[in-house]
């Protein structure tokens, strides 16, 4: 057996204490739970029952000192995550770090020009649904170029539905200055991740965006976004927080056919043309064109395959932590580098910052721009301190 | 029996022929075929054998000056249809208009003064899908409020594949001076005519449109709108012609549930709440809602009502002459007034020209300034004249 990772959880919020009880359950794996940190006193002896082996501080830069971890994963509320994980990796400890990476892109390319100046530390972010084997296979398709060129994708994730009493039960969210967003910033944060890891970035977008769509909250809670891959590829993606009966299929057009994805990555289907859609254009007999518009359908022309995914949903995030620490023990390339948690950050400011100026923004994202623009309405909301 | 009202065709191509065919089948209907146009004189012969009791002009406006019909259906290529129209209605024949209504807005809107100024002769449009039963029950749902307000709408008509050799076969098609524009003016004109029948006019328009979209044309020939109906109330459309494995799905939100119409008409269901959405936002115990957000299905909390359509499919044209046909000799309401072709004409052109422009377009749309940005497109594909 390799060696294994002691990791600490900074943060021991709900999803900190689901990071702790996986990390305890560390058989066969390469990580091990060696230490816990939150600002309450109280929880101590929670966690001192729950594991008595391991180590627990109310002063996380302790933690960091102690000596007792080599890799965190930090689970605090997000608008400190630039702040904590900068100061971790300064540190020489590895960063597993929960979404979404901050509250504006400026902070997270200063928090990741620290990352590749200490490369020497492991940098991850926890997009747990990059491991479903379902999406991992449609960005295959479009990597491999199997189906010829993406040329279109229709993302609707509409199914993230919260009541008013998700927002008020906790000051902070669905505020500017405590959340730094809606929608996009927490629920759809996920897909606006496989989104840009399966499609790549856009190279512009235009957003329309209601503000408190049917919430008493003042951020982003119904959203439509066009963008623009370049070269003809169109992209829209659509979510919201208050749809009871929402869904969350994504389609992928190619040259060579289709990828459909439902209900969350549960499952999906490949519709594969025998031949390319151009060569249908450019070849196909005409009786089978006049016959197949006439409504005649396409039959064996096209190539149905189911894809499956056998994981369980709770095991996503073990399976990433996983990899995290098997990167550290053996080099295994990360399934989510940390970095990468600018793109979705990046994709949900710009589609802020197209709403608010109500018109196309085009990337490289000017993030200062964005900064200001935030700052703008966390002042208006008047309850917390602007952005740096 | 009352009496029925004879028909002329004007313009005797392939859809001309299918109306010659309906109205010349008028067993137990209101209308009959009494006369046919073409410029084509070699047609004489042939339509003499079909129907040797029916008259037939060279001229279009000697049919109009006979006597032979009192109204007509007109199915010449669009370009003329407003000049066509007006001629008929200023001389008193009513006038079925096949879509779309013509070139651009502003001359729309002058027929439309025309038909206005002429009250006492009927004007249609032939938006044959208008008669689907699905489609009619969800405009009444949104209309009758049974469900509460419209709160988004997406509409994904990617299914009317066209090939290359489809423009090249009609030289005007696929061209600005020919057709006036792509997929919109002619294919998608049946679903943004629905669109906006089911769910009203929008204020403001974004659209991203790729021109000539994987085929050798220059119009719009994959189009992203998203809309802006006031009040909160968004929307999507989706259209293309070069989908192989396309689909046409339309989903309405409502304040108690959805609407979901597939396969352009064939299918529909309406997925009713039991209580608001607002009122499981305000009031649902919260014991349902934390099971509910975790993943429990709603399972009683919707009803689901299936929607059939027991009309097939060419029995469209036939129903909406018959409905035009009652309009003139007993005054039926008329499902698809004539000056409404003007509303799915526009959403085409302010779509364009929000492309062109890059901006949001806001209604009433400013139909000179259309007008000019057309008219610069038939410029530099140097092939037509300019309208006006």
């Amino acid at each position: 057996m390799e060696r294994t990772i002691p990791f600490g959880v900074i943060g021991m919020g709900s999803q900190g204490a689901v990071y702790a009880k996986l990390l305890n359950d560390s058989e066969g794996k390469h990580f091990r739970l060696a230490a816990l940190s939150s600002r309450s006193e109280e929880k101590r002896e929670t966690y001192a029952k729950l594991y008595p082996d391991v180590a627990y501080f109310v002063d996380w830069k302790e933690m960091v000192a102690s000596g007792a971890v080599e890799a965190v994963i930090i689970a605090t509320p997000h608008k400190n995550h630039p702040e904590l994980a900068t100061y971790c990796m300064e540190h020489g400890v590895h960063v597993l770090l929960d979404k979404p990476a901050g509250f504006h892109s400026l902070e997270v390319s200063r928090m990741n020009d620290c990352a590749n100046a200490h490369s020497d530390v492991a940098f991850g972010m926890m997009f747990n649904q990059r491991t479903n084997a379902i999406y991992q296979r449609a960005k295959e398709v479009i990597a491999t170029g199997e189906m010829g060129k993406l040329r279109r994708v229709l993302w609707t994730t509409t199914n993230w539905w919260r009541p008013d009493r998700y927002y008020s039960n906790s000051g902070w969210r669905g505020s500017w200055g405590g959340e730094g967003g809606g929608v996009m910033m927490n629920q759809a944060a996920h897909q606006l991740d496989l989104w840009q890891w399966i499609c790549g970035m856009p190279q512009k977008l235009y957003a329309k965006v209601e503000f408190g769509a049917h919430r008493d909250i003042v951020v982003d809670n119904d959203v439509t976004i066009v963008a623009d891959f370049g070269d003809g590829v169109t992209g829209t993606f659509i979510t919201c927080a208050n749809d009871p009966l929402g869904v969350d299929r994504l389609e992928l057009t190619l040259d060579q056919g289709k990828i459909v994805i439902e209900g969350s990555g549960k499952t999906g289907s490949i519709h594969r043309l025998k031949m390319t859609e151009s060569d249908m254009n450019s070849v196909m007999p005409m009786e089978q064109v006049v016959a197949f518009i006439q409504g005649k359908p396409l039959g064996d022309l096209c190539i149905v395959e189911e894809l499956t995914c056998a994981e369980v949903w709770g095991q996503q995030h073990s399976i990433l932590i996983e990899n995290f620490a098997q990167h550290i023990v053996s080099g295994t390339p990360l399934l989510s580098p940390g970095v990468e948690g600018l793109n979705s950050l990046q994709l949900a400011n710009a589609a802020l910052l197209s709403a608010w100026a109500g018109e196309e923004v085009t990337f490289p994202l000017d993030e200062q721009r964005y900064l200001d623009a935030l700052n703008q309405a966390i002042t208006k909301e008047g309850k917390y301190d602007v952005m740096r």
